[in-house]
């Protein structure tokens, strides 16, 4: 279903040889209309790939007729002429479409510093346009994988109108190669504004919460395209509340497969001041090494995760500081509680909950433990 | 030599039983004046553990006399009960010292959350005060050892005065159990509020510059005592020449003795707007675990230099960025440039020149790779 199931797309997913190998690596993704009003948000990274800066400058316009995406090759750090490469990708689907390269986005996921296969990915664009379907969904979501095990699809139904979504990424584990990428769609009428709001919404609460390794990469984009096909203006509230849920549900999905993780970690604070005060506890408890690879271990090490509160300028008392994990209150008033003996830590799934006692804010920030995998996942890949 | 090489002050480190194994566990360092200016600069976390509460307090009256250190336990997240054990280990060396508590530093180091067994603890106090020697600065360096492979100390010569020093820490790798601990001893004629200065200005480049898995530790402390013995005022810059070799040379020893690390890297930022720049740049490219996991590969990997300087505020265009690793400039103008397969990876030491094209500001932030051995060791310990 993927990105298809709403009414007013196809799609298609085509092997054009920029992967050695064989596997799907590119993807096109078709608004047939009535409307094509469009957002995206983009990595905050300065450093931000060719791709990146051509689909940030369409999307300015606020309408998209059609996205390309690639695996293989991240066309990042690659001077003009990679800007050229993304250039000449926009305008050939719009030659194949009939349409303005002013409103294509292009999208790239791969090692980042080399110049992509521009001949192999033009006839790749070719073969995709000649395969658009309204079946093409799975197919596309199937080759913009890179290191991801598995396609990530979702959709969920409004009242009268889907929304889908596809996804890369393996839990932004090695985003300078596995880059997130997702395309979501609706057959929802709506403003580009209205999208952009709510993708941002979106976005802020789920991907934006998802911190693997605490590094940021030059590729990663996700866009939001409404066809207007149902006919049907949504409910703003419940629509974002559909699309929030597409994009927590993708954000799931990159989590368990992230690469060389072997425990999920759900990093709940509780008690915050402000709910930027519980993401931002949350995010730096999530980028401890330290207690990474303490939970890796299966040791419930709550003075790591104290450690890793006290760096941040959050609202709270040290000695007013409570922290859980699966549940165990180890840590009552910044000091020893609950005997740490009680803590299984044998599931997959590892909650630490820091209370900080100083308001009734709350946020939930993801990651994944630091494996010998992960080192070596990392270190082996590239040259 | 280590901190009993400037005259006026003695030492001792002895096994009082804290750490299972029978290994020297508590150290005792006397400054016999004439005078006792002193100064201290302590972890910026805010969960501070209760000896570096402690030694805040004593250091408010800028002198010290005496300073116990003990290894096999950091006395951090105690709670009030923490705090007492410190008051306690002051007041104990204070009534052999015939002293002021008052005057007395405290630093621990070792495991959080759990109390110190005081009995062992005061009673190796009291032999350790009995052992006190103007020899006793190797076996003090000994006794503050963690996971240390070796003793830390340096020593360097002024006109007339000498300056010397001891450390514990093992990279700050792990600095939830292997807090950087530092004392340095002169025996010059100074006021604490210089001391204070030259102090500052030392460690903010030399420790500060040190970042090897971007954690920071709950007990670290850096002390510097001036007995004034050699009857010399110094030359203040010279002097903060010194006392900068001095924690250069330890913090050298620190990263070289890193846990699980297999490479030393330099990452050198030059052509900064500022030297706050470069540093922030430097500890970007120093917390990037993808770009610690490729250099343990031996892969000069630039993309995720550019992707970690991207990530910051600092004043640069994305298209004026040069790296060179080992020499070679790998990158330049933002993307490719020399051939990568002209660097040479095998050697321990790496440097990772980063080239901002913004100004005349350099600076230089050390740190290791990213190895399974570190996640090995950090994942076993504590339970």
């Amino acid at each position: 279903m993927s990105v298809t199931a709403p009414l007013g797309f196809r799609a298609a997913g085509v092997a054009a040889g920029i992967k050695s190998g064989g596997a799907r690596d590119l993807a096109l993704v078709v608004n047939d209309g009535p409307a094509r009003a469009a957002a995206g948000v983009f990595t905050a990274n300065r450093v931000k790939a060719a791709p990146v800066l051509w689909s940030q400058q369409v999307l300015a316009g606020g309408r998209l007729r059609a996205v390309v995406l690639n695996s293989g090759g991240a066309n990042a750090c690659t001077g003009p002429e990679g800007f050229q490469d993304t250039h000449a990708t926009a305008e050939k689907a719009a030659g194949l479409l009939d349409d303005s390269a002013g409103e294509i986005a292009v999208c790239s996921t791969g090692l980042i510093g080399e110049r992509l296969p521009m001949d192999v990915l033009l006839s790749g664009v070719e073969t995709a346009a000649g395969q658009l379907s309204r079946d093409g969904g799975l197919a596309a979501a199937d080759a913009i994988r890179t290191t991801d095990t598995v396609s990530k699809i979702s959709f969920k139904r409004g009242s009268g109108y889907m929304v889908g979504g596809m996804a890369k990424g393996a839990g932004m584990l090695a985003p300078a190669l596995a880059t997130m990428l997702c395309v979501i769609t609706t057959d929802a009428e709506l403003s580009s504004e209205q999208l952009d709001a709510v993708l941002r919404a979106a976005t802020s609460r789920t991907f934006d919460r998802l911190d693997t390794d605490g590094c940021m990469s030059t590729n990663d984009t996700v866009l939001l395209l409404a066809s207007g096909a149902a006919g049907v203006v949504p409910d703003l509230a419940e629509f974002e509340q559909r699309v929030t849920e597409v994009c927590a549900d993708l954000a799931r999905q990159l989590l368990v497969d992230a690469e060389g993780a072997s425990k999920a970690i759900a990093i709940e604070v509780v008690g915050a001041a402000s709910e930027d005060d519980a993401v931002k506890v949350g995010r730096s408890v999530a980028r401890s090494n330290l207690l990474k690879c303490a939970i890796h271990g299966e040791d419930p090490n709550w003075g790591r995760v104290l450690a890793a509160v006290g760096t941040t300028d959050a609202v709270f008392e040290p000695d007013r500081l409570n922290v859980a994990i699966n549940g165990i209150w180890i840590c009552r008033g910044g000091a020893v509680g609950d005997d740490r003996s009680k803590v299984d830590m044998r599931p997959r799934d590892v909650t630490i909950t820091v209370d900080l006692s100083a308001g009734p804010h709350t946020a939930t920030v993801h990651t994944t433990d630091l494996t010998a995998d992960y080192v070596h996942e990392n270190s082996a890949y590239s040259s």
